[in-house]
This record gives C-alpha cells, structure tokens and sequence, in this order.
C-alpha cells in the first residue's frame, strides 16, 4: 500500500504511550500533543512529527509518498468504542416514552417488558435482521468517528439465540470498515425460563454456551450486580471462560455496591464497566490488578443514575476508559463524541482524560492497544480529521459532529 | 408550485393548534398524531389526514399532485429554534478545556477571557465573517432538523458593530433556506468603556443604538440579572424599544431570582428566556400575561447550573418552548435533538410535550405560529421526514441524528 503523507495538523493529537499500552491516572492528562504537525503512513504509521521535519524524513529514507493537506485541522486517534449491545431486535421507543409519562419500570417489566421485550424479539429474529442492525448502528457510530467496536451477544439467552447474535457480530467483524470485537454475554440476565432456578442456567452458560461460543468470540462478560448474577455464579462462569481461552470483562457494581469490581480484579478481568456504585476498596482492587475501569456516561444519563466516581479513580491511579454502552433498553446512543461530553460535563474528565479514554484506554480495555488507539509508529493508522483547529473543540462544541473524515488501516471510510 | 402528496407516514405529528396558536400545560401533551398519515402541500400545507383518504380529497377537489411515499417513516414540524447567538466570532474552546482542568470564571475573567474575548474578536471582524460563522452553525442546524432559527446579535456592545451583527443576521435571513427571525440585543452585557458607567451605556443603547437597529430587527432582547442589566435599566429599554416597534423578550432569571420573569410579564414580553432561578411569582405572572416560557437546557447542562422548573411551569399551565441558546460561551451546541434530549431527562419532560415545545410553541415564541410550527393547512410545509417508524425514538435513540429529510416551504433542504 503506498504511503500518505499528512501535512498542516494545526494539532496532531497522538495520545502516545510508547510500550506501556495505556495511561492511568495522570498521565492522562498528556495526550502528546505535535502542533503544525505531520504523520506518514500507509496501512500504518511509519512517521509522526512536525510538518517541517516531513520532508527531510522522506529524503533520509527515500520514501515516496503522496502529500495531502489536513489544511490546519486536527487529527486524533480514532474512537475505540469498547462496550456495545449493537446486535439486537425490537424497539423499546414507546416503552421509553411511557417510562417519561410516568410508567413505572415495574410496571412495563410486570406485562413482559423491559430487556424481556428485547429478548423476545432477538429470539425470533434471524441472523441477517440481527447484523442489519449491527450494522445500520456501526455505520453511524463511524460517522461520529468509532473506529473500533466491541459487540456483546446476550439478547438471546439460549444457546441456539446466542450463537445466532455471535454469527451475526462475526459477519460484522468480517464486513464493516471498522475493527470488531467481539463478546460472548449470555450471562446478561437470566431467562425467563430459569427465574425459579437460576443456578440451571449459569450451568448452562458453563457447559453448552460458552463452549460453543468458543472461537466466536475472544471475551466473556457477565453482569455481576443485585437481582443478576451473584459473585459466586458469575465465578464460575468466569472461569469456566479463561479455562476456554476467553479473556473476561465484567458489568460491575451497576445498580449496588456489590463487590463485583474486586471480584473482576481478583479474576484477572481486563477491564469492570459501568462502577457508578464501585467502592473504594473495590477501585484499590482495580488499581492493584491493572483492571480498567471502563465508564459509560451515556447511561447514567440516560437511566438518571448518579455517574461513577471518575475523578476519585483517577486520583488513586487507575486506567479509566469511556465506552458507548449502546443499548436498546438503558442507552440508545451510539455517539462517542457526546460520551465525551458528558465525561466531561458530568464526571468533571478534562478534555484530554476524555481523549484518553475514548481512544488508547478503550484499546487497552479491548486487549489491542499495541495495534490502535494511538497514532504512533507501527500501529494502524486509524485516525479521525476534525473539522476544527483545536482538539478541545470537540467538548466545546457538542452535541453536533466534529469529525470530517474517519481513516481506518489508512483506508479513507468517512 | 406543484402539488406533492406525501403518502404512507406511520406517524404524522401534525401539533396542531388550530387558531390558538400555541399549546399550554396539559394541552403539551397532545401532538395530534395521525397514524398512517398523508400531507397535501405546495408551499403551504393544503389538506392532512390519512393515506387512505387522500385520493378522494384529490379526486373531489381536481388537485393533480406528485405522489412520494414516506416508506413508513415518522413525519412532523421542523424545529423552531427561537433562541440563539450565532453571529460572532472567535473560539473560546482553549477557555473551555482550561476551565475543566480547574482555571476558575474569574480567573480566566481577570486576563480578558469569556464574553470580552468574544467581544473584541467580534468587534474586529467584518461582516462577511461574521456571517459566515452564522451560515456555519445554521446549516449544521439544518442537518438536525431546524428549520426556523433565530438571531440575536449583541456581542458588539458598540453601535456600529451591533449593526455589523445585525447586518450579518439580516443576510443570513436572505440567503439560508431556514426562516430567520432576528433579535436585537445591544444589552447582553456592558462593555468594558462602561463598566463603570452602566447609566451611559444604557441611554446609549436606548438614543443610538435602538433606533438605527429598528428595520434590522424584530425583536428587542435584555439581560436582566444579577451583574448584568437591574430591573430599572431592563425596562427603559424594553420601553423605548416597544415605542420603537419591537416585540421584547428578556433573558430571565437565569443566574439569580431577579424579578425578571415578572418584569417581562408586565412588558407584555412574547417570552422569558432561561429561568433557571424563576420565582413562583414570576412563573403565575407569565401564566397571567401569557407569557411564552422558553428554557434553555444545553445551557444548564453546560454550565453544571439547575434546570428550569419545567414541570412546574407545566403544573401552572404555562406555554413552554424549547431552544438551543447555541453561543459561542455557555452553549456552543446548535442540536434541537439534544435539547429535547436534554429536557426529557433532566427536565422531565415528555417525548410529547418537548416535541410541542421545540415546534409550536418556539414558533408561538417568535410570533410567527400563523405561518409555521406545526402541520396544518394554510401553514408553511416546513417538516421533517425521520428515519424512524415512531415518533419516540427522537428521544429513545439519542446523541445522533433521526432526520432524514428536511422540507422547508415545500421544498426539500437536506
């Protein structure tokens, strides 16, 4: 592939880390800045400095390349979205604007609502409905300038619905611009089918679901809050996971205090998502396993729940990343950029912890921050063009769409 | 113009008020929804009702018209964004990134930052400048589904560059496919020439300003609250407006519960804009006058100030609006769809009631609900055609963009 040369970045954002892979507490606040810069690449980075330092570059290594201008815009990693439910059917849009009228959640759950709702749908969806609106959600998750993507499984809840979500997330990996992720979640809730007898079901998940998930995808997620899958339970299946070469996530400490970040700790978890009710011994916990604490803002936003405690992980050292949580029951939003926002505006980030967060953090969350998630030699070259000269534009400016152009594997795909 | 049928819309939010113009508390709550739905227009809107009916209206009335489908999709009024400061210029996104990593107002205040560095960049520019940043932020609107947008000026705070704005505003008036409707607001603040002398500023705003901006503008806009302009200054110059021609709003209670609301009332104000700290008095004084409430919630969230007393208001009866506040300080966003996000989720509004306050009643607000702001016959065909089967998922599906199509005047826009 020939090489491309970038000039004129008013601001090269390249939120470096060098062999570290990712940046926690303070350091987050260095997203490495190169003003009037240039980066060179083809399916990589080969190069990033300043623009007149460019041309020399090229002399020294007597590479060609073809000069294209960002015209003083700023260019920045691309977003690592590392926490979906993209892969699902059914709209819950009357259900929501019930829930604004008054509705109670018991209400709408007691006739069969709620994540049943969804469940029922996906179960009778087929696999091509099932990428369609993977698909439609990813594609608009690129414009607003997603570059990866993590999709869970876990509408289905039987074995058969949930191999159908990972085939139709696998046709995704393999057909999107955009790099896939993808995680077996059947330990999302439990089935109607198991509320009288749930430890059924986790073993289940243990012996038919995640050996047959194997191969379809690289981790294994449950959701370890009250009223979902106990510490114990999700122990198990947990480690019925790694033992099949799944790495792990968890869905920690949502709706209560429950222990589930020290268990995703002590489990060797990646990253603990959602911790609005973390508690400090679990964010020590964290800290000393290096588990990312993966925050998903839209959520709380979305649900009126108080947000994580960012500011104190960060305080205490931790890796914090920003994620979507794109979902069609407790967040139907796709957009990192205003995941951004409301780190900022509502978990009082700074504007480089958000970058941080969205990009190299996220890749770091996802296991493949040594491939992308930062603009640095020999990495993809992933990245967005903002239409702007500042990088803070994109928090000061919200609610509209910065980017101009999105590049993936040095592939033009916005 | 020729007719177009727009046949097979799942959902046609017509907000139809009939002679009243408006929509107050409990009436917000019904959007006059035809399912099934088809719209006759030309310019105008000349018959709705339902597909199934429509080919008799054609034939009983000997109307030859274009027929397009809708393809299932939800149809209502384009947003009527009634409050916003888009001509300026210069970026204050620096300002805004240091001041998430701590710096303080005050601070940033002491070296000549905030609304100052608005003003002098915006005192410096042309006119063609400033209209090109109007035109800018207008457009990116337009995408979002605004179709009416108005302008104040009053980041010159001297005459000739309030005129430089109001020249600026009045061209965009022309040229944009939007209505515009424009707003004079030589008292958004006092200039630094003055700041000791506030009297003579505001006699300058009443002898020099007021009468050569009559004919550039519309309306006449005051900020009345703490630190800005007293209750006694508000009125000279809402007076002297009105003598002039004006119809008046005033930027109310936004810092402080500064008898603003209750002033505005009395002036016989279309509207009291923001709110935030407004008094019961001032709300049952609005109530009385029929004063149009227009809240501002991109602004609150911004600034991490409380939101309105929305449902109050609506409790009272109050007609409510719905506006972006779009400024290049305390609210650079220009997205309706995330300001009803924003007033469902923290205001507690309903999908219904935002989407009447952010049509109808912003165009009761600007005077102009005769012509536009909902979908009945004799108003302007001024409408959005969404991707979606329901009107709900404006809110539901968050953070990106539900239009699809935007119509103004019968003729297609985006």
């Amino acid at each position: 592939m020939a090489y491309t040369l970038l000039t004129d970045i008013s601001m090269l954002v390249t939120v470096a880390a060098g062999s570290r892979g990712r940046k926690s507490g303070e350091e987050m606040r260095d997203i490495g800045v190169i003003t009037d810069g240039a980066m060179l690449f083809n399916e990589k980075i080969l190069w990033t400095g300043r623009t007149d330092e460019a041309q020399n570059y090229l002399e020294n290594t007597s590479i060609t390349a073809e000069i294209r201008s960002a015209n003083g815009k700023t260019v920045m990693p691309g977003f690592v979205d590392s926490h979906t439910h993209i892969v699902f059917a059914g709209s819950r849009a009357n259900e929501f604007a019930r829930r604004l009228r008054g509705t109670t959640y018991q209400e709408i759950a007691a006739e069969g609502g709620g994540i049943l709702r969804t469940m029922r749908a996906t179960r009778a969806a087929t696999e091509d409905e099932l990428y369609e609106t993977g698909r439609h959600i990813a594609i608009a998750a690129m414009q607003y300038g997603t570059t990866t993507i993590e999709i869970k499984s876990g509408y289905g809840l039987t074995v058969e619905s949930e191999l159908n979500l990972l085939r139709a997330a696998n046709r995704l990996r393999k057909d999107l611009s955009q790099r896939v992720v993808v995680t077996f979640m059947g330990a999302h809730d439990f089935p109607p089918e198991f509320s009288q007898n749930r430890d059924e079901y986790v073993q289940i998940v243990c012996d038919e679901m995640l050996p047959a998930a194997a191969g379809l995808a690289e981790f294994c997620d449950v959701f370890t809050d009250t009223g979902y899958f106990t510490v114990e339970q999700s122990k198990k299946i947990l480690k019925t996971a790694a033992n099949l070469g799944f790495r792990l996530k968890v869905h920690a400490d949502e709706l209560s205090p429950f222990g589930a970040a020290e268990m995703a700790a002590a489990l060797g978890s990646i990253s603990a998502d959602h911790l609005l009710f973390c508690s400090e011994a679990g964010m020590d916990a964290m800290k000393n396993a290096g588990t990312i604490a993966t925050l998903l803002p839209g959520t709380a936003y979305s649900l009126r729940l108080p947000y994580a405690p960012a500011r104190a992980m960060l305080d205490r050292g931790l890796s914090v990343a920003i994620a979507t949580d794109c979902n069609p029951g407790s967040c139907y939003m796709e957009n990192m950029q205003l995941a951004l926002s409301l780190s900022c505006v509502n978990m009082r980030l700074t504007v480089e912890e958000s970058v941080t967060a969205a990009t190299l953090n996220g890749a770091a969350a996802l296991g493949i921050s040594d491939i992308t998630g930062s603009l640095e030699m020999g990495k993809y070259a992933d990245f967005l063009i903002l239409d702007c000269a500042e990088y803070s534009e994109l928090v000061y400016h919200f609610g509209g769409n910065r980017v101009s152009e999105v590049w993936i594997a040095g592939k033009r795909t916005v």
